[in-house]
């Protein structure tokens, strides 16, 4: 007798657990657990925000709404992306969402089929992967290398990997987990390569702001692309506004596509709720300064445990060039999904296992480091004096 | 040159454009607009359940959470179903969901495939159709058949429909738009069926409470079916709270699926805030006087406006005998999308046509009664009123 898994979809059966969850559930309860697993800081959202929504829920604002969302955020999206790219931008292209996840599920529905491919550079946030799988396609990694000076995505592997099947390339940069930003080169040969074999890219920018080099944002296809071209944008309120719990997201594609989009949200989540759009407004138009908090604070965490791993020479570090994770590994630990067990069981110190990121991520820890110095600098401590014992 | 839209996936690409928006966009704007197109009631969320909300946002849950949902909203599911089914429930069978729509989305992600078949009784809500053909399978359709009694969906149909790729049925009773009611032998029916062929069942009974048969409730598969069975029920909080903003539903199913449906839904939306779901709560465990009066203002518009078309010998009205929508033929009146966005522009009543509602709703109309009184009678006043310029 099948058991009733066996009787499901292989696309259902097959769609993985979340390499973190494990971890998650053994640190579960303790009390002196510093959780650096997960893409999320530690301040909940500001109360500006959340007056916003609550405001909205005292209007009594809890009916359907537009599915592409409120005519309020998408202006507001526009405007934030005006100030941000120094273009012009029609409120016409944005699309809201119910979080960046849904934003790539939406995409990959958008884009891919069964028996179709989509290129993700890995290692990658292993969530792109399930959500083509989970669509019927296949999710083929093309392998970003570690050299000396740091990751590096080389175009020819890109290039090498498309067939007559492959629809689209996903790029995430500034990279989750690895910290590497694609340089305005890259872009451009990305962009050629994708006019040229008429694929879709999915452009995961949300990190754009956590950017360490000189300029304000890392590189953007926003500044080399055209309105029309085959580019859809991906992104999410979490990771600048603090406002991970609230599951917005957006989408930014060419307007010729909204009516599809419009479909697609219709028959997945039907809209997100006004209350927690209003929320949204307040955050792209009020937000300024939180945000420039959020990304020094960021700044600050990088600082801290770069300087607290530096000279433990077991420790391997390359310093990231974005987001707000350290990706790294320990000369004799192989298997990482144990460690960080293992760590957080011994020392209450939560990292995120390198087996949760594909091919090529096995053997690193990411460590995030969008939080509370002191809570840094304890975790760091904690971990280089248990390195010795294993 | 092909256009963007043409380098899409088909599934994408070929999303219908809801067949009621059309309708909506022509009314929108007009003061003296009745809104009856849309499943939604005119009552805000009670304010009890938006204070809920308020207050977890007051406690700053604006963080990731479970994916499966809070243990305090599963439990309060729990007891919701122990009470209106007369048995225990595990919290383990319950999955929160971002609406009851994303339930049928992750239901049919998780059984059917590129290829596969799912069978939908039909006139039917468009939205299940939708799911299935975005998700690359195939939606069959099964014609429900207007008898002199009311429709009727006879079991010989469904079986007749059965082929080597149906991995599933579809069965929303009470249903959505025709007030269709399966009465229990043809759920045992179904049931032996979907056990004999090792099918699925789908099961939507969001409208369960809102039945004008005898009993408090109309027959379940909870009444019929064992613990493991393959049944995956869809529901929302959306009807009975007046929570249709919120986007908040549930799946119940076998506690063998939970890892699978917890993947399903981290890889869609990621779980649902927090503090929307702290209102589910309060609506689950404080609401029952105000679910008892959303289903008697059902019932009492139900009989306002069968009563304003009684003897009105051009609209061919049969009572419905669950949901909240009158599915009704007007002698005359074939393209009901024309009539539809004729009626709305003339006299500012919005109905649903049944174009929306796939093979053998063309030539009817939707109209939702849970509403206020006099608008429901302003609305069946100026039907009537216009009917004779037709």
């Amino acid at each position: 007798m099948t058991s009733l898994i066996d009787r499901l979809s292989p696309e259902g059966r097959n769609a993985p657990e979340s390499g973190i969850v494990e971890v998650f559930n053994a640190g579960r309860g303790r009390e002196d657990l510093i959780p650096l697993w997960a893409g999320e800081g530690d301040l909940p959202t500001p109360e500006f925000i959340r007056e916003a929504a609550k405001n909205s829920l005292d209007r009594g604002e809890t009916f359907y709404t537009y599915q592409r969302g409120i005519p309020q955020l998408r202006e507001a999206l526009a405007q934030y992306h005006q100030d941000l790219y120094g273009k012009t931008f029609s409120p016409d292209r944005f699309y809201v969402t119910g979080s960046g996840m849904q934003s790539i599920q939406l995409a990959v529905q958008a884009v891919s089929s069964a028996g179709k491919e989509v290129l993700v550079p890995s290692p990658t946030w292993p969530n792109i992967t399930a959500a083509v799988e989970i669509h019927g396609a296949r999710a083929v990694p093309v392998r970003k290398r570690a050299e000396d000076d740091g990751w590096q995505l080389h175009l020819e592997d890109i290039e090498a990997a498309i067939t007559p099947e492959t629809t689209a390339v996903f790029l995430n940069s500034p990279c989750n987990p690895t910290g590497w930003v694609a340089k305005e080169d890259l872009l451009k040969g990305m962009l050629e390569l994708a006019r040229r074999h008429n694929l879709w890219i999915i452009a995961d920018e949300i990190y754009t702001l956590f950017y360490y080099g000189d300029e304000a944002r890392a590189p953007s296809f926003y500044d080399i692309a055209e309105e029309d071209d085959q580019i859809i944008f991906v992104n999410s309120m979490s990771k600048n506004w603090a406002m991970t719990g609230w599951r917005i997201g957006w989408i930014s594609a060419p307007p010729a596509l909204g009516q599809v989009f419009e479909n697609l949200i219709q028959y997945s989540t039907s809209g997100v709720p006004s209350f927690s759009q209003w929320g949204a407004v307040a955050a792209l138009n009020d937000g300024k300064e939180f945000l420039a908090a959020q990304v020094l604070r960021a700044r600050k965490g990088r600082e801290c445990v770069l300087q607290g791993f530096q000279g433990v020479t077991r420790v391997k570090v390359m310093p990231p060039d974005g987001a707000f994770y350290l990706f790294f590994s320990i000369d004799g630990v192989t298997d990482t999904r144990q460690f960080a067990l293992d760590l957080v069981r011994q020392t209450g110190v939560g990292l995120a296992p390198g087996t949760a990121f594909g091919v090529g991520g096995e053997n690193y820890l990411r460590l995030c480091y969008a939080r509370r110095k002191d809570h840094l600098e304890e975790a760091v401590r904690r971990i280089n004096a248990w390195l010795p014992e294993i």
